[in-house]
């Protein structure tokens, strides 16, 4: 993560991962999910946390979750079927359920189809919110398959020239196993900064840097410096990557409206008009390696190509070079071990939850 | 395409597109291509020309592939065959031809595999250059299919943070079928800047951008203005889509990185540290709609997304929001009628090779 959103230290209490689990799971199974949904949406926050991707976990997620539950706008425990269906692909409805608990049961499917044909691909409509799209790819890992995700909903992006919003921030996640290196876990939003860190910035009470948003005319704001409480989405739309004509921001524009096109078009639920902030359509997909090369050569030659990633020589101020994947993998063998920080003030919201709900919380 | 990279009416002819396309089936022959070979090679080159992707037509590319044929480096008629295969998925050896023809056959394969089971993908290693990656993912489009085609090689793009080249700039395309409207066809490389684009600025005689390339010591150029003929490669290298990694570098690095797993890993053909310039992997998949949805569905729903798209109101200075293959589609329809607009220093390196090769060559 770009230094620029790291939480002071201080500002942190480390909770121990099973801890932090066993409360998330409470609060879940109150608002009426069954103990595996409840388990499984944990599991999709939680991964998050251990790897580093605070935008997706417990502090920034969890809370817009409950109100959702609260407000009756979220199936807990929804019952997703297929609507159609070939040897390799399926469009699954998610019956209102969050993209927590449709996504993985879709993976399933994508994977089940590739260990029999090859490939296997599920778009899913009326779902809810995704969450990390990295955990839905990696779920592939363990098959020795690429794990693709895909998620689109709501209007944070301008199109390249637009001055108004029309897609979403619309991520992408590409996993791909190797060997002893941390996997290859691509998982990226398709503007030139994700929607979840805008809110991350009020919290640090950061600025914006240039190039994220748009002027209110729609033209791109590269001199940055407006306070984050510019009422991002309402006046400022965000930028898709590239931020200029000039710098490619046709190329994140066009990748942002192929998410949405394997995503909400593919799936057939919801009209380009209709793409609502709270229904979400998602797209998962797995390529089994066996079906191309040897499974231990290609693990091998991913050994060597993130080596030699990591081999380039930094530039000035630059003490390594990274690949997707190694920073989180680091990151999470660490928290797995030395716990999982939390600002306080994300402590203060899981000690007022619990008194409400009666759940008991110890965090040291 | 960028209004910087236009090249000016005054310095261009028009020739007819089967003209162009007669003179350059002869020069094919000449070096010893079968009839097939050299009417799929030039078809690649002309849907380029065509739709107005004149990095990748006969002006920048067709004197390279000449190039090679002349000094032996290229397969004029490759036997490509499967090295290994699944139900829907296959790796291709491509005879160490250009991918002008051994993809257009593996695009083949994988539609066939979609055909009978939904979906189909086929790596290809030992094959040379590409052509416009948006030719291959559009021949899915015929066989109601979303098309994907990526190619990876050289070491053209920096690693964020990185001070040395480690990958090439593999580009992305992804074709899907539409019912009235230009297909949506997304086309680019991975870098903020396409490097043939590099090129073109030569011909034009124009300054590079800030955020294209790199310093020398790796740092990206934020400011611009160098001369094109800086050595673009040696000591100045391109940098990944996002420029730097405050406006999400890393998302281009990442994306990039991926290609080149799905191409070269992935076909098992080439390590990490053996992409060469001249040998290069490729990636093709079909994904058919009727596994998903309705075909009618589908193509309806997006010609409403493309005119949703096409209907935002634009920002100052613009007269209107495109999406990728719009512009292009237009164009093309504008030259298949008025002729392909070519620079005088293309026909003359025209009229210099054919009467070298005894091709007669008349363009008006």
């Amino acid at each position: 993560m770009l230094d620029y959103f790291k939480v002071p230290k201080e500002d942190c209490i480390n909770i121990n991962e099973n801890d932090l689990r066993k409360v998330t799971e409470s609060i879940f199974l109150k608002y009426g999910l069954s103990e595996s949904n409840a388990q499984l949406s944990t599991d999709v926050l939680l991964h998050a946390d251990l790897r580093g991707i605070e935008t997706h976990g417990v502090s920034n997620m969890l809370r817009n979750y409950v109100q959702m539950y609260r407000e009756g706008k979220s199936n807990p425990n929804p019952t997703w079927k297929i609507v159609k269906e070939s040897y390799t692909t399926a469009t699954v409805d998610g019956d209102g359920g969050l993209g927590l608990m449709t996504a993985a049961h879709s993976m399933d499917l994508a994977i089940e189809k590739a260990e029999k044909y090859g490939m296997g691909a599920v778009a899913i409509k009326n779902s809810g919110h995704l969450g990390a799209a990295g955990y839905f790819a990696m779920m592939a890992l363990p098959h020795d398959m690429i794990g693709w995700c895909m998620t689109a909903g709501g209007k944070g992006m301008l199109p390249t020239f637009g001055a108004e919003p029309q897609i979403g921030t619309n991520p992408i996640a590409i996993a791909v196993p190797s060997n002893k290196k941390y996997p290859f876990v691509f998982d990226a939003a398709m503007t030139s900064i994700a929607g979840n860190k805008i809110g991350l910035l009020e919290r640090l009470n950061k600025p914006i840097l240039p190039g994220w948003v748009a002027n209110p005319d729609g033209s791109p704001d590269m001199k940055g410096g407006s306070k984050a409480e510019l009422k991002i989405g309402v006046t400022r739309n965000q930028l898709p990557l590239g931020s200029t004509r000039e710098l490619g921001s046709h190329k994140g524009y066009g990748l942002a409206v192929a998410v949405d096109i394997l995503c909400g078009v593919l799936s057939g639920a919801i009209g380009f008009s209709s793409l609502a902030v709270d229904r979400r359509a998602h797209f998962v997909a797995a390529y089994k390696i066996d079906g191309f090369n040897s499974i231990s050569k290609f693990k091998e030659d991913m050994d060597e190509m993130l080596q030699g990633l990591m081999n380039t020589k930094p530039a000035p101020g630059h003490e390594r070079v990274l690949y997707p994947g190694l920073e989180e993998g680091e990151v999470e063998n660490f928290r797995r071990k030395e716990g999982i920080p939390l600002h306080k003030e994300v402590i203060d919201w899981y000690m007022k939850i619990c008194s409400e709900l009666d759940i008991p919380f110890k965090y040291n």
